[in-house]
């Protein structure tokens, strides 16, 4: 067994396996040789894997859960698996941080901080309020585990409407008496541009949309264009955000740069997974979480 | 039946009630005649009762949930009634806020997006992490409900050790274990000046503590001369904090300016409780939740 990851530390990490372990973060040339396994670098950009040879590897391993690019990205006859299970929990627990930002107005509350002024006001907050939740996936388990305890209505959208989850057909209809939307889907074709003008317009004063997806889920312009809506986000198109880019100054609007998954929590779930695969593939077994193959 | 309530909004609200209305905020004269139910102001000083007449007034409710300052405040002969089952949701809800603002850095993130600097970092959280709760009142127990789906180890404390709760006594043991402090005590002799420099030493680097109980649970100046523990409080010593108060620019500090029970839920609440001691009173029953006779 012989595996690569992208930082030193991992070698320390998984030194106890029986591998052979090489450093290589994909941005030079790939090591000689056949690897079992890739650790892929966290957050790297899709396109840097254009150069790897699939041919001398058994599996990349993403830490990411999202792969839209990956499969345009990668040269044929690769594998690649995602990271599922190891973001979910982290990249909803800060939605809710996100949701409970907009809602308690902490934004106002830290800019206050810095001017040094003491100014009270009141914050619609969650207690008796509807959420809609949109994305019935991994992170809008873990957003619903952890809404559970503060009063809301929470009402789950996904594609289909099924037992207790309503079709986005029915979106138009929920959108008016929805405070709060949070956004946990995958970026596809039907996703792209979900969050659009027409959708915000919809929505009534006071409500906040909570975006933990992709970027594109939102149709950045409407929103920046607006301010009427709150609008607390960790993705964002383009991204990063640029620094003359207006929704910088939004009103009503909070911005995080794209830290879902950025919590301590992380390399943990990270060295778990790498290890449930060394051992599928040391037993001979198809690998969990293969999301594409070239 | 004959009640003062401290805005004109709220005769709207109770007009429905057989009673006479009249408004008093207790800022100028009582008026004349009796009152069976004053409704006080929220947000008052205990002090502005120095000057009410308690042999024309049947009860007084409070809209506060602390009620420190209150036996000393009012004359001889009152009945005073705090608003329990009003703002502890709301409460817990800014603490978990606010928790959640401490352990993802949102302090850090909103000053950036202040200066339009795409800057991520790396956070804690809460998943695999332990949270002391100091408290195991009507907040405490919100505070838990809320805390639940976290995937965080909640360890209870309270006055004295019982089943699942530790005793204040034991905090010194505890404080080298814990990521994170909420306080949700009431300001008691042995609650007082609880959090000081020598608590704050024992805790590790990156932890934080939360209060949503009264500011002089924390010694002040210990915090701020601190600054290796982050400290994320909605009430302070003093209050309000004064301009030129070091807090203000301490790292790691996220202020909110008391209003932990400003949100939307309240108004519903504060009437549902009127509406049952008016009713406990009609029927000559002893009103709920009276904590201060003089």
């Amino acid at each position: 067994m012989r595996i690569s990851v992208p930082e030193q530390v991992w070698t320390g990490i998984l030194a106890d396996l029986d591998a052979e372990i090489v450093v290589w973060d994909g941005s030079d040339a790939q090591p000689d040789g056949h690897l079992d396994l890739v650790l892929w670098p966290y957050m790297a950009r899709p396109d840097a894997m254009r150069d790897v040879d699939p041919a001398r590897i058994g599996l990349i391993q993403g830490q990411s859960l999202g792969y839209d690019g990956v499969a345009e990205a990668l040269p044929g006859g690769a594998t690649y698996a995602n990271a599922v299970g190891v973001h979910e929990g982290a990249t909803a627990e800060l939605a809710i941080a996100l949701l409970l930002a907009a809602t308690r107005r902490l934004g106002e509350f830290r800019d206050a901080q810095r001017e040094r002024v003491w100014k009270k006001h009141w914050s619609p907050g969650l207690i008796d309020r509807r959420v809609l939740l949109v994305g019935v996936g991994g992170i809008g388990g873990e957003v619903v585990t952890r809404l559970d305890g503060f009063g809301a209505d929470v009402v789950r959208v996904g594609s289909t409407a099924r037992e207790g989850v309503h079709g986005t057909d029915e979106l138009p209809d929920l959108l008016p008496d929805a405070d709060a939307v949070i956004l946990a889907v995958p970026l596809t074709e039907s996703t792209t541009g979900l969050v659009d003008a027409d959708f915000l317009a919809r929505l009534p004063d006071t409500a906040v949309v909570v975006n933990v997806s992709r970027g594109k889920v939102v149709v950045t312009d409407a929103v920046a264009e607006g301010g009427r809506i709150g609008f607390a986000s960790d993705v964002f198109d383009p991204e990063p955000l640029p620094s003359d880019h207006p929704l910088w100054s939004t009103p009503n609007t909070f911005i995080t740069p794209h830290v879902g998954g950025m919590s301590s929590s992380m390399r943990n779930r990270v060295e778990a997974l790498v290890r449930r695969q060394v051992a599928h593939l040391e037993a001979g077994e198809e690998p969990d979480h293969v999301v594409v193959r070239t």
